[in-house]
Formats: C-alpha cells, sequence, structure tokens
C-alpha cells in the first residue's frame, strides 16, 4: 500500500512540525488526532458525521475486531474500511496495549503470547507474524507492531528486558510484513528510563520503519515524566518519518507533545469523556449533569460552531444525559471531537504562521492553569 | 395557534382518507405516522435525521416532560419545539395512558387524578385543567384532553363509570382552553363496548373538538376487537376532522386502521424493535443478532433506500448489537422509521391513485400473512 509522509515546515522554536500523510485512502494532515474506533464504529458517530466534525483519520483496536466479529469476517467482506464504512485512513495498534491490560489473564513467552478472550474465556496464542497476519486482512493503511506495553511503576530490569523484547518482535514484524501490506510503526519502549528510551529508539531506527511510535505512556506515570520521555526519544527518530504519541491525551498534553515534535495522538478521552457528560470548552471542562445548568438557554461554547453548540441549550444536554438518552452521547461526542479536531486545526494554523509558542501560552492562559511544559521547552 | 384539516381525496371502496394538515409549524399529509419523543428526543436520532427520513410530525409524552425536566423550565426556554430543535408540528399526549399504567401508584377522583412519580415517588395531582396548562407551556401543535385509559379486560360498570367521566374531564378540558392554545383533541373512550363507545363518541362530538382519538386500544385486546372498534367508532366521528388511533401499531394494524378510516397513528413499535434488533422489511421481521447474519454482506432490505440499507451490511449491524454500540441504535431506528414512513408513503400513493384494496392484498401476500381484516373490510 502507499505510504507517503512529508514535513511541510519545521516551527522555529519548538520541535513541532506540520505534515502530510498520504495513503491510498487519502491525505490527511499532522499533527493529526486519531479518534479512537475500538469496535468498527467511533462511539455513537456514523463516517459522515467524522467527516462533518473534520475528522480525517482514525484508529481501529486489532484486539477487540480480532475477537469480535473476527479479522476473517471483515475481511471477506472486504476490509475495515468496507465493513464500517470509512473510506479515509484508518491506523489498527497492534492488540498489545489491550493484551497487556489483561494481566493474570496472558502469559508471555519470547515466541509471543498466550491471552485468554475478556469476552469468553477463551484461549489464543499471538505471535508478531500473527499480529502482521490479522492486520493485513483488516487492510487497514497504517498498522503497529506488536509490543509489550509495560505497566507504571516496574522495577528498571523488567522494563530492559521487555524493551529488548518488543525490539526482537518488532524485527519479526518488519520481516513478515509483505510489499502491498500497510505502512508498518515501531513503538519505542522503555518505560520512564532515558537509557533504555535510547536504546529502544535507536534500535528501531536502524531498522528502518515507516513511522515511530511512542508507546508505554500515559499509563499512571507523573506528566513530567512523560514529557522528560518524549523530551529525550523525539530528536532519535527520523525527521523524514511519522512520530506517533499512543494513547495521549487531554489538549494540554497535545500542546507539549507537538512542540516535543509528536504527528500523530489517538485518545478515547475526547469520546468517553462525551459519553459521561463531560465537555471540554475553551474555558475549560464542565459536568453537563450539575444543576447549574437545568435552566441554562445558552450552547456548551458560545465560541464553538460544532452541530450540537448551533442547535442546542445546555439545558437540553443536561436534560438528555439526566434521561440517559442515546442522544446525549451523540450531541456530547459531536461536541467533544470538534473540540479536538478543533484544536489540531488551531495548532497546525499557529505552526503555519510560525506562532506556536504564543498560541501554546494563550491556550495555557484561557484555562487558567500553569502547564508543566515550560521548563520542559525552555530545556529543549 | 392555527390548525386546518382538510379531506384531500376519500376512497372508494372503503373509509380511507388522503388528508393534510396544517399547523402554525407546516403541514403534514395524511394518513401519517407520529414516531414518538417520549423525553423531547426521538430515541438515538437528530431532528435533521427525522427530516431526511421524512418524518412530518412527531409525539412528545406530557407526563414525561411535566415530570422532567418540567414543563415550566421547556417554557422558559422557548416552548418543545425550541427546546428540542424541532420546527415542524408536534402533537403531545396527556400524560393520561401512563398515568394509568402506574396502577397501585394512582388514585382518582372526580376532581383529577393524583399519582407519585415512576422517579422518585414525588406526589401529583393532575386536572383536566392543570394537563391543559401543562400543555398550553410546553406549546405544541396538537394537545390531547386528559383521559382515563381503562386496562384490558374491565368490568363493562367501570368502564362504563370511566368513559363518562373521561367525557366530563373532556369537556372540562375545552373550557379551559384559551383561543392561542394548541388544537385540542377529544379521546374516545369505553373499552370494547359497541354502545360506550358509540356513546362516548357522539358525546364528545356533540362538544365540537378540532380532532378525535379513538384511545384505550392497543392494550391486550384481540386484534379483532381493536378492529371492531374502530368499525363501531370512526363512521360516528366528523368527516372534517382527522381521527387519530393512539398508541398502534404493526403495519398491518396500520393498513387495516387506515382502511377504517383513521388519520393519524403513533407508536414506538419501530423505535424499540429496532433497539432490541428487529428490523422491518418488505418480506417480514427480522432479527439482526441471528447467526445467519454474522458474514452477510447484503443489506437489511435489498429494496429499501435508507440510509443504513445504503451503507451498511447485515453482517456490520449484527456486529454493532452484539458489541452494544450506540451506533446499532442508530442505524436500526433510521430503517425501522424509514420502513413505516415510507409504508404510509405507498398508503398514500394507494389512496391518491384508487388502488388502496390492492395495496391492501399485495402487503398481506408479500408477508405471507392472513390478516385479521379481510372480514371487517367486507362487512363495512
Amino acid at each position: 500500500m502507499a505510504f507517503r509522509f512529508e514535513v511541510v515546515k519545521k516551527d522555529r522554536f519548538s520541535q513541532a512540525r506540520l505534515g502530510r500523510v498520504e495513503t491510498d485512502h487519502g491525505s490527511f494532515t499532522t499533527p493529526a488526532f486519531l479518534p479512537v474506533g475500538t469496535q468498527g464504529t467511533v462511539k455513537s458517530l456514523t463516517p459522515e458525521e467524522l467527516v462533518e466534525i473534520g475528522v480525517e483519520a482514525i484508529l481501529g483496536n486489532t484486539y477487540h475486531l480480532y475477537l469480535r466479529p473476527g479479522h476473517e469476517t471483515i475481511g471477506r467482506l472486504g476490509g475495515l474500511h468496507t465493513f464500517i464504512h470509512w473510506e479515509r485512513p484508518i491506523l489498527t495498534d497492534s492488540g498489545g496495549f489491550q493484551i497487556f491490560s489483561l494481566g493474570s489473564l496472558r502469559k508471555l513467552s519470547e515466541e509471543g503470547v498466550t491471552f485468554q478472550s475478556h469476552l469468553d474465556g477463551s484461549s489464543h496464542f499471538l505471535t508478531p507474524e500473527k499480529v502482521m497476519e490479522i492486520e493485513r486482512v483488516l487492510g487497514p493503511d497504517i498498522a503497529m507492531v506488536l509490543d509489550e506495553c509495560v505497566p507504571y511503576p516496574s522495577a528498571y530490569e523488567y522494563v530492559k528486558t521487555s524493551m529488548e523484547r518488543t525490539s526482537r518482535w518488532a524485527r519479526r514484524c518488519l520481516e513478515a510484513r509483505r510489499e502491498t501490506d500497510p505502512a508498518l510503526f515501531a513503538i519505542v519502549q522503555g518505560g520512564i528510563h532515558r537509557d533504555l528510551r535510547e536504546e529502544s529508539a535507536q534500535t528501531l531506527v536502524e531498522m528502518d520503519f515507516q513511522g515511530y511510535a511512542i508507546g508505554g505512556l500515559s499509563v499512571g506515570e507523573p506528566k513530567s515524566a512523560m514529557l522528560d520521555v518524549l523530551e529525550w526519544t523525539t530528536p532519535l527518530l527520523p525527521e523524514s518519518t511519522p512520530r506517533y504519541l499512543m494513547g495521549v491525551g487531554t489538549p494540554e498534553d497535545i500542546i507539549d507533545a507537538v512542540m516535543l515534535g509528536v504527528d500523530f495522538f489517538d485518545c478515547v478521552l475526547p469520546t468517553r469523556n462525551a459519553r459521561n457528560g463531560t465537555l471540554f470548552t475553551s474555558s475549560g471542562k464542565i459536568s453537563i449533569k450539575q444543576a447549574q445548568y437545568a435552566e441554562d438557554g445558552k450552547p456548551v461554547d458560545e465560541s464553538c460552531a460544532c452541530y450540537t453548540c448551533r442547535h442546542y441549550s445546555r439545558a437540553y444536554l443536561r436534560h438528555l444525559y439526566l434521561t440517559k438518552e442515546i442522544l446525549s452521547s451523540r450531541l456530547n461526542t459531536i461536541h467533544n471531537l470538534y473540540y479536538y479536531i478543533n484544536l489540531l486545526l488551531k495548532i497546525r494554523e499557529a505552526i503555519q504562521e510560525g506562532r506556536l509558542l504564543d498560541f501554546h501560552q494563550s491556550q495555557t492562559a484561557s484555562r487558567g492553569l500553569e502547564t508543566e511544559f515550560s521548563g520542559h521547552f525552555q530545556s529543549t
């Protein structure tokens, strides 16, 4: 499959880059946020709504789709794009994060990982080669290598052993990859240890992947540790390939990580928060269930142009949330995803116009927050 | 508020009529099916989707909206149309059906009905005058009188006593009605007893309402009893006002009732069935969760032009249902409502073209069903 990444512009004051990804299913600009479509649907929305919001690419979860409905079923029905009626780029994770979240339900060896399905307890054995086969059949535009995502905190020795195995698994994925397969991204591991992150990055870069993810973050470590890892890692990754920070994060995390050189993000935060009634606004988060919104005729955010803010009051959204109406999840998800997509749009405009540092500061100020970033930025 | 009903064409072979309703929120053609928006939302859909499906008017439930968020809140936020972002006609029921479904939680007197909220047990007292006030504040285009919906079966004496009180309550509603209020429809009661239905209809018609509903059906009586009641009742209602069969029904019920002179329908069947994975097709109902659809790449109904059938396979709909995804309810609801709206469209075309009897027979044949209607039709 075709895959091309081009850095369009580099920021003068930070590691941020404006980029463009081209795939067989169209192109998208970076830095980009990919909404999570775990089970073949970005929860509650149609593909047309995602397009209207401005979403250019989404993520699918290999672990979930492998278990249900099964990658072979999806393959027989024309592949993931056709199955879910999404014509734009898709990135699939490898299932590593989900499998290693199973705890006692999985067992690891050099060959691969045995785990029990969270659905029916059935036993499964996945190897790097098998994951490549599953992703090939799903047919995304970008596939991820099988990795081990180590919990935080873990002993240094375990993190080292695991990172080295993840690198060996990455090589096996690369060797199993066929010319016609999706683009393949490696995943840098190494916990919060500088030497391990550096070793991981260097080893993987020598193998020459089409992109590099930074994994094993947003698993409970302090935010400063996450920024440390990015600061150590991104300079070791090739300028010419995309950098993907997996499973991150808050709007603040995203701005900070962009300034440290990250190009792709995915996170369930906007969609999950939406279903829980937590909405992002230009002046911070609000919880729509609060009594103060009972007769509030204003939109969620008066400066927002999303479908929800154009047509519905906070009072109606509160009513839908309290009555557990399905429309509540939909309208909240549209708003939160629009907030994220629009945030990334503003970040790209700021890079284009050479004012990302100002944008970072104005965002921090408008939320009345001190981010932990300042120190990191000054030291880079 | 403006309200006008015009019979555009009468069917030669049955009691069916083609009609047109005009309101301050636009017009709609009859026979019409009004999807149910219990809590201020037709479950899972946006107003724009309803319009795309072809919905011209919807129903709101006074009982639910009175309890939550409260009619006064809705009034302060601009009325029901504004609150829920639906610009077309709305009919609100009176809450009678819901209150009388509460069983031991309510207590009846000549003055009105005391009941406990199903939400928090709080006590409420509703009179015909109070219901008129609530509906006035909600601001629909059509309001219903407060009635008692008698269970099936009930003793003749109780049905008679209740029907007479419902008529007295209807008069009080009419007396409480103001010039600027929504159009007011009375509700014919009387169980399955011909003399009581006739007395109810005659008494209410003398009061001169803007429309008449037939209530107390689809509460467990045999279908033949429902058709009997319609056959007795509709000829006693004015030709010049709409007739509304409350809470009915299956596609077969609707065709039969149209032939017996009914103009409006509302029912939760298409929307509730959708959420339970039961889908209407031109060859009968299907349950999308069945294993036979696991790799079925065909749409729900190859002859259907709805959004769901244009873009998604039975296999994907089955997957969404089994994974309990919100999109499952949405796509299924779109399909089922489209089926109903399209059925009514075909009924109207058949009346227009003088071939309703043929249409009735072809519908029966395509489902391989004997309906109970034939006998009823021949006897009219």
